[in-house]
């Protein structure tokens, strides 16, 4: 046996940030350089940020990406740093044909090998998932070779991500090959009740590879994606060696006991990746003796979060990074008294600090005295920053001119706040922050640049119910510090938000349970029909009340409309709005028809 | 040799209507019939409408197509129309094994042979486009049959839409095992410059497939895509026989001259694709013996629409089928007095006539005098609906609760219009038309929930050149009718508006000048940066100065959280914000850091 010390970079790259990644690769690599680390490894396109969408489709951009691999491997070697090899994600071209659509020389999800000054070697993506949020058919090309690299006399394979999920491909080629280690850099993004999936599937993969593997996964917000880090070192048994915390930077560094490679020198085969494709194995030697027996540290492995800590921090890290990626400097939010914009603030709060949350009060002539009182109590216990603005006059104004009735009046309530919030956001350069939850989101109980008005909707996929169970969670954890808590030392959420009975309060004493469901048996029935797709029939057959599945079913589909106009926010759901549901919106499907 | 008469249905079905698009096909049918038609043949994915994006993951939609296709072959049976056999596109399933993300059975971009109350045989598209504004990878597997049937002594072969502009597959398949006849159904959008690659195509591959070739396209508009029809029938040596209108429906019959069928009875075999794939060649015999000979009718040739007037077809299509397939009665659109709200009310008058047309005058301080009376010139000439409504008051409103300053207070002031225009929306029933151009949503030189609100914005993919262009066309046709024409006596478009300087005349003097570049020379620069995707570097090589390359790049990336907001608007350039270009807005990307 041999030993190897290796580093998972388990970072938070900025898309399309080139200079500032590659700023944050040498610094990361040089603290794993100082632990010992014999191996350092960085997530899927760390260089290039992930997803860039069609930045790839721009040579300009892909061209930047090869060179900035490469004079990585100069930099690093420069700086003291290129005996210690690197392994990390970018952008580079195959050598095939394009396929339509595809600039020359189509792009790969590549994986680059720095050693001593070089790129000594590179691989790619061979399944390219183009599910859910992902589109990879439309970008890259399928990666057809695997770097097994002998280090310190242990041959290190290298697979990236995607090739983890499906079967044959690189694991089945490692297998027939043969390896101490299988490395896998990833972006994955975060995605509630997959149970521990990851760790199954890791475990499994190690098992048919015959080899550890160490799964290295970026953490941060993009947009409407969060990457929770989570990255796992098992054994060639499938048992867990080490794991990184959840949502938050670690540098993961492991010792591992590994079998010392006996066959097979440099050079390159073919073999059969049992999908019906070749891969070419490419055997490299970088250093053939074992390192000197040295006494292993003991394997740090985080202790995992609950399902709701999960969710709320994955909506806290979404809230931070899409803030200080686009260079806002604080945000702004309109609060109601209700409980969806209490829980946004204190998101914010925890995101950026309540010094930088600024709140507005509007209320008009069907705010109840509790919406004012619960709102300024949720500003003392949080000490946000906050304003009142009334909106009667500015409203009697429109009237005068424009006379609405109904919901047309009701719905311009709501846009003069949406004005009032825009308003402060070009005056002051705050971000705006739009607080509906998913299941009004779904219905369509929400008015176009009103309430939906902002740049960023935290709770845009976390239905009513648990926007409820979020709220007593983090209530619950007052006084505790944690990565992702400010550390209110009172609940910073007023009960009073919590308990009372849900209110648009754009009409006299208008309730929410007058124009929706109950928000129980709602959530039941949208989680069916937006997550699982299931059809009216599917639907009754489940147990939801048919006169109910109807009109649920009639006011999502309506709805689409709003939604595409809807601000982005974090995907927390294992299908959200936008880049996952995607329906036209000129669209006379009807179930209920069907 | 044997006669053949076919009937090419460019027809517009709406997505989702199964019921209508069903109706739909029998009326068509029965005229097909009635003038004597041999076969008849309806666009690809005819009866769910194209694309239904993810309705095609709903199980219930699924099995509805399914079962659609075989009750119609019932019902045209029933209606004594069971003797002409009609091709039409569907979804149906596929056999395979379903890849990750797709719903068990895998669905199939289908078409299906309706004949004597059976479906007698079905092929799928060989080559799935994922690319531009498809996505066909997410949706569909590539199918793996061709059917070729005998039809009075002919032998006629289908393929598939994208399997006509690729090399090899089922096209390869025809030439090798021969057929007299190759129908295509299409739904293929309009897209401008693209000279008459169509005809180019379909001569190529009918040369290639060695027989006569029938093209039929869709016509229509389906939100962001305008379907053109210009269905074309050539002859195995390449000629044009006939071609259909552009942007309109027509049922295209045609009467052909076909070798006569001699080798292969019915049977099953499989060749060579040629694309490293083998397809199945399925042989069916409807009818043996050729027709009676009789005399056939003169060939019907539409003249094709120069660029200008294709161009302003799309933009008119695209608002009536948004307006009429969203059962909206009427539109509701601000009249600045300016080009580019005067040419968007000339289309919605043409699209859904001027009665069902309402025009907001919403004069500010800062209004100039020739725009309001040059707003009212149109209304004038057009005789839409027309009210006034300044909005100083309600500024004022505004500004005594916040005080806004410099940009905050321009862009309030476009907000208080959109106001208006959704209120009166919410109100009436309105469709809101945006009358942004392409040019500035480019630049963000627009106001979110100002300006940029409303359902459909049927010029954003116009840049302000081509508004000024389609302007002086439109006027210029005055007084002469048109299918696309609601042909107005006069020049509908007052000419001051387009000959007036442009300004948003949010604060005194304002002219887009003082913020923007000469719009021939911005044009340009955006048609190489947005449609081309040139870097700076080939930017600067092209000719474009490098100070105003940095300056306008900056403002388009920053720009991207503005679109993702803005609402949908008929694509007609190579690449159109929304379905086309798909960018992060967190994007630290800049090229002029590369």
């Amino acid at each position: 046996m041999a030993q190897l010390r290796i580093a998972l970079a388990q970072s938070n790259p900025s898309v399309g940030a080139l200079p500032a990644n590659a700023d944050r690769l040498v610094e990361w690599t040089r603290r794993a350089a100082d632990r010992g680390a014999h191996l350092v490894v960085f997530p899927e396109m760390f260089l290039t940020g992930y997803p860039v969408e069609d930045l790839v489709l721009r040579t300009s951009f892909v061209e930047a990406s090869i060179a900035a691999a490469g004079s990585l491997a100069e930099r690093l070697a420069a700086e003291g740093l290129g005996e210690t090899p690197v392994v990390v994600g970018y952008v580079d071209r195959a050598n095939l044909a394009p396929r339509v659509g595809q600039p020359k020389g189509a792009p790969l999800d590549a994986a680059a090998v720095l050693h001593r000054g070089r790129v000594v070697a590179r691989t790619a993506k061979h399944h390219l998932p183009n599910y859910g949020v992902f589109d990879e058919y439309r970008y890259f090309v399928r990666g057809d070779r695997l770097p097994i690299l002998r280090l310190h006399g242990v041959d290190v394979a290298i697979a990236v991500c995607e090739d983890l999920w499906q079967e044959g491909g690189p694991v089945a080629v490692v297998a027939k090959a043969g390896a101490g280690l299988l490395v896998v850099p990833n972006a994955s993004p975060y995605e509630r009740g997959k149970e521990d999936v990851r760790l199954a599937l890791v475990s499994r993969r190690a098992r048919e590879a015959g080899c550890a593997l160490a799964y290295v996964n970026q953490v941060g917000g993009q947009d409407e994606l969060v990457f929770d880090g989570d990255s796992i070192v098992v054994s060639a048994s499938g048992e867990l060696v080490a794991r990184a915390a959840q949502f938050t930077e670690e540098l993961l560094v492991t010792d591992l006991e590994l079998p010392e490679a006996r066959s097979g020198g440099p050079g390159t085969f073919e073999v059969d990746a049992g999908d019906g494709t070749v891969i070419t194995v490419e055997r490299l030697e970088l250093s053939s003796s074992p390192v000197q027996p040295y006494e292993p540290r003991d394997p740090s492995v985080a202790t995992r979060l609950d399902d709701l800590a999960e969710v709320y921090s994955a909506l806290v890290l979404a809230v931070r990074d899409y803030a200080v990626k686009n260079g806002f400097p604080s945000v702004v939010l309109g609060l109601s008294g209700g409980i969806d914009s209490a829980l946004t603030a204190t998101i914010a709060s925890d995101a950026i600090g309540p010094d930088r949350v600024h709140v507005v009060l509007m209320p008009s002539r069907y705010s109840s005295e509790h919406s004012l009182t619960d709102a300024r109590e949720l500003v003392d216990r949080q000490g946000v920053n906050a304003q009142t603005v009334p909106i009667g006059d500015i409203v009697s104004a429109f009237e005068k001119e424009v006379s609405l009735s109904g919901l047309a009046a009701e719905n311009l309530q709501a846009r003069v706040r949406g004005m009032i919030l825009m308003g402060l956001s070009n005056q002051h350069g705050h971000l705006v922050l739009t607080t509906g939850n998913k299941s009004e989101l779904a219905t369509g109980y929400s008015t176009l640049y009103g309430d939906s008005a902002g740049g960023f909707a935290p709770i845009k996929d976390v239905p009513k119910t648990l926007v409820w169970e979020l709220s007593r969670w983090r209530n619950a954890q007052a006084g505790e510090e944690g990565a992702f808590l400010h550390g209110f030392a009172r609940p910073p959420i007023p009960e009073n938000s919590i308990d009372k009975e849900p209110s648009a309060e754009l009409r006299p004493g208008q309730r929410d349970i007058d124009s929706l469901p109950e928000y129980g048996v709602l959530d039941r029935l949208l989680d069916d029909y937006v997550e699982k797709d299931m059809g009216s029939a599917e639907l009754i057959a489940a147990g939801h009340d048919p006169a109910l599945v109807a009109r649920v079913i009639r006011l999502v589909d309506l709805a689409e409309y709003k939604r595409r106009q809807y601000p982005p926010g974090p995907k927390i759901t294992p299908k959200n709005f936008g880049r996952d549901r995607r329906l036209p919106i000129t669209n006379l499907w009807r179930e209920t028809t069907a």
